[in-house]
Order: structure tokens, then sequence, then C-alpha cells
């Protein structure tokens, strides 16, 4: 065997995440000396607040409340930022590529915002950023597409990336669980945070897919241009319509190359059964990668809590250690501080399938009216089927329909102009159909 | 950007996925550019028959009968083994390390014969093997044992190896087909072989899990001990009597610690509905691991094709080119030419739930026959159903049991009495159940 390489790390920010880490560097020392081949040394673990520390069983001498102290001793190679937020966290990273330290981040948040101007400092100083945990937990993501994948250019990729939605809309799907029961056990069972609206407002979707969309077209993404709906508004009537179509309701993180640029966006959307995406249950993870030579290609694991993330936290350490990482970030041209700005293209110019629900009165001609419309816009129609009356509403029906491929500006068109006939009660529901992506 | 690395690669055997290596080198020259960094050079195509060469359009200048020419040009760093089999191809391989120049192989025979000893004399003369797509294609599931889970004690492993053998099973699950009928269609469709004996006796996937085995549990596997049964003398009624069960048939390739050592083996076995790889269809592959940090994750491609197994060639030639394979090759301690030999568990020991097939009088007293049988070795009965007898087989049923787990040892000795029962009308069929990995 080589020379055992050694690395000196400092965690910053010891709550689950970081704690975990921690475990994996003490209590699993040997397992990760012997597959890894290195001596990785955990030196500091910075925190105000050692509670998780102590519960975890961490050694006194390893907590450490000065930050200072950290940056100037030589020994720590690498500094693992697990602060989260936009704020302490960033000086954190910035002070330790200052201090020609690599840095390793499970913060999804930060580089979805900052990840640009991050590796370029990082790349100035010569140090590198490794942020596999701030992707879908455990699963080797960013690896699949800076290594597996490298030779292909990506043409689409969809990801479940938040747990917590996949968690709650599987309830909703195979129980037939309304949103705000299955959010309150969530939150009971530690499943959903106490204020779960970066998880259902799709937001934290979103961070994810601005780091993978960067990574996968490499590109510059504009955080604040990915169009972002979550699970918090849907209705459980949709999932069971939905299903009888033969397709189940997702929270889906959507990239794709489109004819004027990349389109991505975060949205409730229905998937057919026959993909593989529409089998992922509970809080897994997943992301479907469509490559030009390798076509469908799926990632799939625990996509948080605190073992799976610290999983690959550690992982980029071994990186770090072996000096992949490095190499990596150095060499290969798909990281977004060498690229341009993506051409973000605006939600009206999405094509794909859409499901409309309308509620209308159940009389001769309602249905004429709604496909005039849709045909002055050359929608066309794949499906249209009248479902029963909800409780109390007699007279008045769902009418579900589905379009083949279409663009979403003629269908948000068509739809309000259908909303104001007097014959529709109420604003009329728009969902995506994702389908199998042709390769 | 760093200043570009340039790599200068000699692809030996010009067939399917050769050619579309070069493809991708030549005709994709600026995607693998753009995109790695690295400016990596197709140098020469060596072989004897330069067909395929040239349907694909190659230079003539490339092409090259003289496997002496390239090992004394400098400029060629790697060394690309696409010619298959034990013989020639050792020998490229042996001659290219001794020369110093890097390997990337998809030979998965090779590998699973000889991998340990090929491993070590890489590692004498200072170069690497790469070999990503020996096994599952595209799918970067090396990568992700090598890197992504690189922490992990890795408890099991389930794969769906060979897309022959998932695509006839899938056609024999889905559309309730013959074995014979669907091999003829997938030989028709170039699905499968003229001669489809590697594939279907299940030797296919018993290489890559040997190759696989030995990267995830870091130990030496010895290939001849694993226990290997294929597809080809499957029944159609099992295939059907098992999806009753809630169960789909899969060619698996199975990897785990048990409490005697390691178990390998590759069979026809059943798996939940509800777990993943039950859905993976058609000539996909995927690969299961269960960590001990992560918990459950999956990998997801295409297991076959030109395309798809050039895309994990040339990755490969990337990592080389990046210098990130050197590193992982020389310091991961995952190697088997590092390791131990791992004690192979013989088939006897292990310990699972299994679905038998007996077919047998109709008549009272044969249930209690049989249950006592079972009863006498604590094999515990999970389920027991009477089916209807075939046609032209009046008085003689199938009668399907399902058991708790048990050890195979002990089935096997209890279906062996139960055979010679007076009643039984012919050889029981036991096929192996494989549950949700507990993590």
């Amino acid at each position: 065997m080589s020379d055992s390489v050694k690395l000196g790390v400092a965690i910053v920010g010891c709550g689950t995440v970081g704690g975990a880490a921690a475990t994996i560097l003490t209590r699993d020392a040997d397992i990760v000396a012997q597959r890894s081949g290195c001596d990785i040394e955990l030196k500091y673990v910075v925190d105000l607040d050692f509670s998780v520390a102590r519960q975890t069983g961490l050694a006194e001498d390893l907590l450490c409340d000065n930050y200072d102290k950290v940056l100037a001793d030589d020994s720590v190679d690498v500094v693992v930022e697990l602060v989260g937020g936009l704020g302490f966290a960033r000086e954190v990273i910035e002070r330790a590529c200052r201090a020609g330290k690599h840095v390793v981040t499970a913060n999804k948040a930060l580089l979805a915002h900052h990840g640009t101007e991050l590796y370029a400092l990082a790349r100035s100083c010569g140090v590198c950023i490794a942020f596999e945990a701030s992707c879908a937990g455990c699963v080797p993501i960013i690896r699949a597409l800076n290594e597996g994948l490298i030779v292909n250019r990506i043409d689409a990729m969809f990801g479940i990336v938040n747990g917590t939605c996949n968690f709650i809309l599987s309830e909703m799907s195979t129980k037939g669980r309304d949103y705000a029961a299955v959010l309150q056990e969530a939150q009971a069972d530690g499943l959903a945070e106490a204020d779960p609206s970066l998880d259902v407002s799709g937001e934290d979707s979103a961070h994810k897919l601005a780091i993978l969309g960067a990574m996968a077209f490499g590109q510059k993404i504009e955080f604040d241009d990915i169009p972002t709906a979550g699970i918090d508004k849907l209705d459980l009537c949709d999932v069971a319509f939905g299903q009888d179509l033969g397709y189940v309701l997702k929270l889906l993180a959507i990239a794709e190359r489109q004819a004027d640029g990349l389109s991505l966006r975060v949205r409730p959307a229905f998937i057919s059964k026959a993909h593989p995406l529409a089998w992922v249950a509970g809080s897994f993870n997943a992301v479907s990668v469509y490559g030009h030579v390798t076509g469908h290609t799926m990632y799939y694991g625990r996509g948080a809590g605190g073992m799976p993330t610290a999983s690959a936290v550690v992982a980029d350490l071994v990186s770090v250690a072996v000096g992949s990482a490095q190499r990596t970030f150095s060499q290969l041209g798909v990281w977004p501080d060498r690229a341009e700005q993506a051409c973000q293209s605006p939600l009206e110019a999405v094509r794909s399938r859409y499901y409309l629900r309308i509620l209308c009165e159940d009389r001769p001609g309602v249905f004429a009216q709604i496909a005039a419309i849709l045909g002055e816009r050359e929608i066309s129609i794949s499906s249209l089927l009248q479902h029963e009356p909800a409780e109390g509403q007699a007279g008045i029906v769902p009418v579900v329909v589905t379009t083949h491929q279409a663009r979403e500006g003629d269908v948000r068109d068509a739809l309000a102009k259908i909303d104001k006939l007097d014959t529709v009660k109420s604003q009329s529901v728009c969902l995506e159909i994702v389908e199998e992506y042709e390769e």
C-alpha cells in the first residue's frame, strides 16, 4: 500500500449531520482507515452549543468554540462546513479557503445562491470545495455527473430530491390521506420540520436543482429564475384522479434542454407508473439523468438523515485525502465558475403534457366549450373524463382533461379563458405530466 | 482552467464497444474535451479485422494491426483492452502494464478470474487498471462502491447485471410468454447472442458478481466458488405462481455477509414487488447496495450495448487523464490484491426464505406429509397453496409452499425426502425469496 495519507479535519457546526460525521470519523475510524487507506483525523468540532457533540460522546478535547484557532492550525487540511444557511456558513467557507484549507459542505442553500463565487474563490486559493452531501443525501449524484457521466451531454434530469415531500405524497397516494394529516404525522415523527415551509414550498428542491443543473449542464444557473411550486396546495382528489390515469404525483426537480435554452423548474408533476421514479416511495430520493450516450440512468437512496448525509460528507473527505477531489475540481470543464450563464427559459416556453381539472356545471355543451378553447390554441386533447360530483356539490362535476404535448403558455392562457366561463365554478388546476424522456 | 492534460489512447479490439468508444473519442471529441477539460487523443485502433472500424468511419491512419508498435509508442498513455476473453486479452493487459501504460478494460471474465493478479501486476508497474465498463455497462457502480460508499461497511448487494436475462424474465412475467419463445425473439433482435449460454447460464452475472463482491467487501473472491444457476431451466408456471404471491422473478447476483462468511451466489430468485429491483424492466441493469451508514442505495441504467458501455470506458479514460483513477488505485484499501481471501460460505449455509413447488397427488394426507417433513427440520411454513392441475394432469396438482427464513441445506434435505414420497410425481422446484434487506 502507498504511504498512508494524513488528513486533518475540522467540523464546523455540530448538529445532526455534524454529529453523525464525527461519529463515523471516531466510532467507525477503523472501517474508514481500512477502506480508504487514508489516515483521516478529526481535530476539532467547532460550535457554540455542544449538546449534540456530548450526546454523541465526542472527546472533550475535540470541542472548540474558536474558529480562529482552527484556521491558524496547520494540521487542519479540511474544514467541513455544516452550519447551514447563508450567513456565518459563507464566512466559514471563505475564511477556510483563504487559509488554504479545502472545504467539504452540505450547504445546498448557500451553493444554490453563491456556488459560482465560492468555487471561484476556492480555485483562486488553490483549494477545492466538495459538496456531495448537498444534494440527495448519501446518493453519489455529484460523482455520477462529474465522473460516470462525464463524456455525456446531459439532456435532461428529473429528481425526487426532498424526502419530506416524497413521504407526504407517498402517503397521500397509497393511503388516500389528506395533506394536512400526513404533514402533522411527519412532524410528530421528525420526518418534517416544525416549520416545514422550506421543504413543502419546493424551495429546498430548487436549491438542489440549481446545484445539480449547474454541474449537469456545465453552466451558471440563476437560482431566482427557477420557477418553484410546492406540494402545500395540492388537492387529494388530483392525486387520485391521476392514479386512475396511470400516473403518480411526485414533487419533481426538472432540468431539460429545450429548443430555446434550459428549462429548470420544481413542481408537483405526474409521472407514468412505468417510470422508475414513480416507485420511489417514502422519504427516499432518486435522480434520473438522461445522457446522450448512456440514455437513462438513475440513482436512488436516502436523501436526508444524519448518518446517510454524513456518509457523503466523509466520502468527500476521503476524496480529498486520496487527492481525487482536488484533481476533479481543478481539471474538469463543467464547473459553473468556468462556464457561461445559462439561458433559462421561462415556464411559458415549456413543452410538455398537462393534466387539467375543471370544476364545471354538469350540463350539455360544457365539454364543447372547453374543447373549443383548447382547440383555438392548438392544444390537442389526449383524454377527457367527467368524475362524480363531490359530496354536497350536486350538479357541479370535476372534468379531467389530459393534453398531448403543448406549450405551457398556451395551456395557461386557455385555462384562464376557461375559468371565465359562466359554467366553470372555481379556478382550474393545471399539473404537468412528465413523460418518459425520449432518448 | 488548469493546463489541459494530454492523454494518448490506444483501443485494442474494435468490435461493438471498441467502435463505440472510438466514436465518442472522435465524433464527440468536443463534448469530451469541453466537459473533461482534458485533451484525450485516440492514437491507435488495434485489430486484425477492421470492418467495424470502417463502418464507424474511423480515419485509416488510426488503424493498426501491430500491437508492438503501440507499446513502443511513448505518446500512448493508456491501452483500452476490448478484446474480451481470457487469452490474448490477458496478454494485451500484461504487456501494457509492463510497458508502463495504464489499462482500461471492460473484460469481466478476465477480471473475475484473474483480477487480483492483474491489479498486483499493474501496481508493481506503477500503472492503474480501471474497469467501470466491466460491470453493469454505463452504471457507475464501481465508482459508487469506491467513492460514494467508501466509508461504509457493505453488508449486502443484490444486482440485476445481465440485460439479456432481465429482458427474457420481464417478457415472461409481463406477457406470460415461454422462455424458448422469448429467447428466440431476443436473438432475432440482437438482444441475445446466437449462443446465449454465457448469459442464460448465469455465468456472465457471476463474473460481474466476482468483481463487484471483491470491491464491495474488500476481499479476494474465488470465482469458482460462486454457486451459479441460470434462467434456462425455469418453468413459466413458477413465474406466474410467484406473481400471485406478490413476487417478481429476477436473475439476481447476490452478495451478503452471513454469520460464517460471505455468501456470493447467482440464481433466479423472487423479490417482493415492493423492492425497487422488482421494477427494473427489459434489458436494464440495477444494483442495490446496503451500507452500514447509508442503508439502501440503488444504481440503474443500461447494462449492455456499445454506446452505454463505451460511455463507461471513456469515463475511465477521463479519470486517468484527470489523475483520479491513479490516486484511487494506489490509495484505497479495498483492492483485492491487498486483501485477504474471503471465506465464501456454501449454498447450504444460506439463510433465506424459499418458494417450493411440489407436484403431488390431490388426495387427503398429502399436505400433512409435506408439512411433517418440513417441520422435522424446523422449517416454518409461511403459506401453502394448491393450484389447479395442468392440462391433461387430472389428479396431479402443483402445491406451492413458501417458508419463513430457513437454512438452505435443511430445505434441500427436506425437499429430497419429499420427492421420495409415493404421492409426489416429479422433482420439486426450489427458488429463493429475497426479502428487503434488514438495515
